[in-house]
């Protein structure tokens, strides 16, 4: 299943604000409606709403109006002024989103081919957060080679990823595709990995610096400092396009810090102080290899 | 604020049910009561509940009858068991509970003053889990040297703890006593440690091993790996009672699976497998001290 798909003359999400509670759909038949999907987070992670740009884009009657309005849903991704870009540059087609999507799709089932390489019959894999074909479309990155090896009896432990929780997204993808796994707190991770019960890390990638320092969700450096700690490999998977050659180092990756509600919502508490860093950034020296859909770079 | 105290012929509790949404308090004027507080969680922490047993010793009627009511609350809390056997030892008497009850007090008293000289002026530190007055009658362990130090303007980062989020009840009595300090989720603990805004990790165990093993809430390992990763000194604050030398290595120490609704309830839905260890265990080679009543003991 994807997260998006053309039918009818209409654009159906997964509907993700109800996942993985509930299985919903939402459609979009109106550049406004498209807008509406992307703004409200009916539809999330950067290369999934650069797909929805695109139909959003078809679907507009006048170009640069529907630019306009689909740019003003979610300033910071990058992958939606890239794709409504394309769009404007290739005539708004049908046929060019297809293409488009196409080549996203594309890049994550390579990105899963050259991973699946890494992985034998019957090992444990931990993944942190989500990077699956929700947020993708199809495939996704880090869970990409797990469903490209998902005949070998692979085992996977999923993080919860505090606070927004998008392991349960993972857990939920696993299960569709009938990819054993268990749900942990992100605390637990290392007491697998220290009795020897986690056979390799793949994660995603929010941004790779020149040096090839990560910057991802935040949890993801304390999960390679441990790995390294207990020599089990820890592998990025990502597109080319994931490395910025313009940011020399980690060090020159600007954190964003959410607001304190991510964390104190579940509880319904408010401490005198929270904070709430959304990434963090892994040193290139704890990177076994980044899995990306032209081969593996070793850092 | 203690987490009990002797008052008018009963037993009073602050009802940590409820904490830190609401202060409620549990009066127990019976035995069968202060079982009823044992059992129902209204006091958590071994130290804490071997301290209700021994007024619970006074206030029962015919002592082997309420020895046995009080063993059969808790089964696996050492302390219960040694506070009951004191106290049929010394004849049930108040002036036996308040000894008793002091002497747990003055151990973390002691703790609180020797882990205080560790720290200097305007030092940032981080815990994980909850080892402070609720869990221990008054001041604590791992919080015992952060109240001492208080009038040092220290900050302290509080790790949530998933999945019982005792962090929260760490950071209500932070804000008791006026300590400056931000819950974080466990996730950025690390990210912190990278950025040098930890100065030290001062934790509690549960049990520690002849090799001076930890084992303590899940996640502190992971903790524990980061810090050593980044020259961040670890201790671990606990009374010399918390040794046993009948265990060679954190490798004997057999952990304790939970139920998974502790990871489940904060969103109401069941993956196909959760997996809930509630300790780990850390290496000796990672602590840079023990903080106990006599001194500081190094690994």
């Amino acid at each position: 299943m994807r997260s998006l798909w053309w039918e009818d003359h209409k654009l159906v999400f997964i509907d993700q604000r109800h996942l993985p509670f509930q299985l919903r759909f939402f459609e979009a038949d109106t550049d406004v409606r498209v807008a509406e999907a992307i703004k409200k987070m009916v539809v999330r992670g950067a290369p999934a709403i650069g797909c929805a740009a695109v139909y959003g884009m078809v679907l507009g009657e006048e170009p640069e109006k529907t630019a306009r309005r689909l740019r003003r849903t979610r300033p910071t991704a990058h992958d939606l002024f890239y794709a409504v870009d394309y769009m404007l540059e290739h005539g708004c087609s049908l046929d060019a989103a297809h293409a488009y999507v196409e080549t996203v799709i594309d890049k994550c089932r390579r990105i899963g081919r050259v991973g699946a390489r890494l992985i034998e019959r019957g090992q444990c894999i931990l993944t942190h957060c989500n990077a699956g074909a929700l947020a993708t479309v199809d495939w996704g990155t880090a869970l990409a080679p797990l469903r490209a090896a998902k005949d070998r009896d692979v085992f996977v432990w999923v993080d919860e990823t505090r606070p927004r929780l998008q392991g349960l997204l993972t857990a939920w993808e696993l299960q569709q595709e009938g990819i054993r796994h268990a749900l942990i707190v992100d605390n637990a991770a290392g007491y697998y990995m220290q009795r020897g019960e986690v056979d390799m890390v793949i994660v995603g990638a929010d941004r790779i610096a020149a040096n090839y320092d990560v910057a991802n969700k935040i949890g993801t450096y304390e999960k390679a400092v441990v790995a390294h700690e207990n020599d089990v490999p820890f592998y990025v998977a990502a597109p080319v396009s994931t490395f910025d050659r313009s940011i020399g180092s980690g060090a020159d990756i600007r954190i964003e810090e959410r607001d304190e509600v991510e964390v104190t919502r579940i509880f319904d508490y408010g401490p005198e102080q929270v904070q709430n860093p959304a990434f963090d950034v892994t040193p290139a020296r704890y990177i076994t290899g980044i899995i990306t859909e032209d081969g593996i770079i070793t850092p």
